[in-house]
């Protein structure tokens, strides 16, 4: 067995990354991590943390060499150094390629059209002046390539009059897609080639901000869409080739057909729930799949719901939690606080999980406890 | 609310006190650890680590003088410093007096019997000449007074020749009750007095070499046994008015009664299965009870068993695993290692959880995979 004392790198050293630690206990890992923070939530939960750039080669690769298993909680790394330390031995997961393809929204979708995975129509732009001359394909999200996070780098582009509100650098124009649902579904696989992939996970949309609300799982679809939105994520992660977690977001439409929207390849807001409501936690089968270990039963033991617990508008400075006793009291009811000193509007800050029986009463407790909970300073 | 950031110190730096720093990492704590082990299992789970005697005082002291909130993950420590820092304002859970008595076997059995606790009928000695004046109550099990664990500081007087075999020490001479199995209930409880137990566990034993093989929950008892065993844990963390967990292992004798064993005023080994199975693990309900928050859901959502890995006889030294990826290709599997870089014969080195639907299912599990994984060295 390889994993007693296995060295274990992480690119990244936030919430996703202090899962992964708080996953690996169970397997006696010594655990490196690289982050640029000084007080990143990981820091006081690893064996070894270096401050420093993942986007800057020699911190990467010099950070990668002392470790056996090197794996990332964020995409936005150096992936040159990752080619090379592959090269060199250490095993990187997922592997660079996919990182670097999903890295770059427009590669992605060059993927996807390749791999004859279905996805939205889009188009490739470098500036203002090649989004003026694809007028005729609006109404589009305009999408910037690289480096887009958590909504950020994406804009609306309806009519002519918005494009000058657009972007002026290297881009993607995705056809708007008219859909019923979004859903997501995060698949595993290991050095061996098992693939193991999650129920699906169904996002709910304020009626008026339409904005993400929380996540559900399982999703309100038949059975027949979670085995399609499951085959597909499978069919995904085999042609990334990839070792580790993918997250793979899609969109129903109303024909019932699926579309890839995007992919994370790692472990994913989507997946927060499984810690509590399922046989095995995104992050436990993340270490299972890059330990090249069996993967474990994705199974729901309970319905679930994922609330995010973002900073309130209006504060900024050292987070302090409101109603986390209220919210406690109702059973069923988890919170989970990510370690980060700071709250400013709309950080991630934690996650409220919200497990019952079905997920109409994990939904019913769900609204009920969502406002209890607020972030300020 | 009170725990994001609370100092939270633990007396005792092994496999409890780092499974209670895996829950609290959901809490978003600041962890303080006092071991005389310099490479204790918490050593580089915690944001500060101290290497110490937990018997003495000053040491104790001081350590708790820098905690907002005390436990402890072993009894065995210093009360005289818990009752200091109690009385300057630390909160120390479970309270002093209550580890004073539990320390004591002795005090233990008087306690019980003021408190109509029923347990099996015993006598004090100080010493071996006092067990021969002592012979008309055999047979007994001789138990020393204090420092018992893990079956140490136990022996079996069946006849006045084994006398010599016995303890020359402090002991409680405890009658040889004939019992039907042998059980455990957790208890918890927070300062504002809720109480809550979890499902009761039930010890299974090797039918040849009698020794406890594994564990499993929920036991193979009636519901009202159940109930019983649950008011009986309540009836005692009440009369202990402790805050925090109360592990209390029963005897259920052929007639149907329960009689109290011992206990023990923390998480417990027959509790480690609650992390996999049940809706709140026993540390985040230790976390709870000490915070003053509300309790979690104790519920099943599983059945599940529990096996001991411990070091292979004959083998000492820097501990390997073997046979880990044949256990967890066992759908409903999980393992959980200690951090402990040396075995030795029969030292405690991680456990097996064994989920499934049923009890059958999962002992039948438990059966194939319980000696697929050894400790060697």
């Amino acid at each position: 067995m390889t994993y007693g004392e296995t060295r274990l790198g992480i690119l990244g050293g936030g919430q996703l990354g202090r899962m992964l630690l708080q996953a690996g206990i169970d397997l006696n890992l010594y655990t490196l991590i690289l982050d640029p923070d000084a007080d990143a939530p990981c820091k006081s939960l690893c064996h070894e943390f270096y401050q420093g750039s993942f986007a800057d080669f020699s911190t990467v690769y010099n950070f990668g060499k002392k470790c056996d298993v090197l794996t990332i909680e964020i995409e936005h790394v150096n992936v040159e150094a990752l080619f090379k330390l592959e090269a060199e031995g250490v095993r990187v997961y997922p592997n660079p390629e996919a990182i670097r393809i999903i890295q770059d929204k427009g590669l992605q979708k060059e993927f996807y059209q390749q791999h004859q995975i279905p996805t939205a129509d889009f188009r490739l732009v470098a500036n203002r002046v090649e989004v003026e001359q694809n007028q005729d394909f609006l109404p589009v999200f305009q999408k910037l390539r690289r480096f887009g996070y958590d909504g950020r780098g994406v804009t609306r582009l309806a009519t002519a009059e918005d494009i000058t509100k657009g972007f002026d650098e290297p881009s993607v124009l995705e056809k708007l897609v008219p859909f019923e649902k979004e859903i997501a579904v995060i698949a595993a696989r290991n050095a061996r080639g098992e693939v193991s992939c999650f129920p699906v996970v169904e996002l709910s949309f304020h009626p008026e901000h339409n904005l993400v609300d929380y996540l559900f799982s399982p999703a309100n679809i038949s059975p027949a869409i979670e085995q399609a939105a499951q085959d597909l994520a499978t069919q995904v992660i085999q042609a990334f080739d990839m070792v580790g977690l993918l997250a793979v977001e899609m969109f129903l439409t109303p024909a019932g057909e699926l579309l890839v929207n995007e992919v994370a390849p790692r472990p994913h807001n989507s997946g927060h729930h499984t810690y509590k409501a399922n046989y095995t936690s995104q992050f436990e089968q993340h270490l299972r799949a890059i330990l090249n270990l069996p993967l474990g039963n994705t199974g729901l033991h309970s319905a679930a719901v994922m609330l995010n617990l973002l900073g309130e508008a209006g504060f900024s400075g050292e987070a302090q939690y409101e109603g986390a006793d209220a919210a406690l009291a109702v059973s069923g009811v988890t919170i989970h606080l990510y370690g980060k000193k700071y709250t400013r509007p709309f950080r991630k800050m934690g996650h409220l999980t919200i497990t019952a029986p079905t997920v109409a009463e994990a939904r019913q407790k769900a609204e009920h406890v969502r406002n209890l909970v607020k972030v300020k300073a």
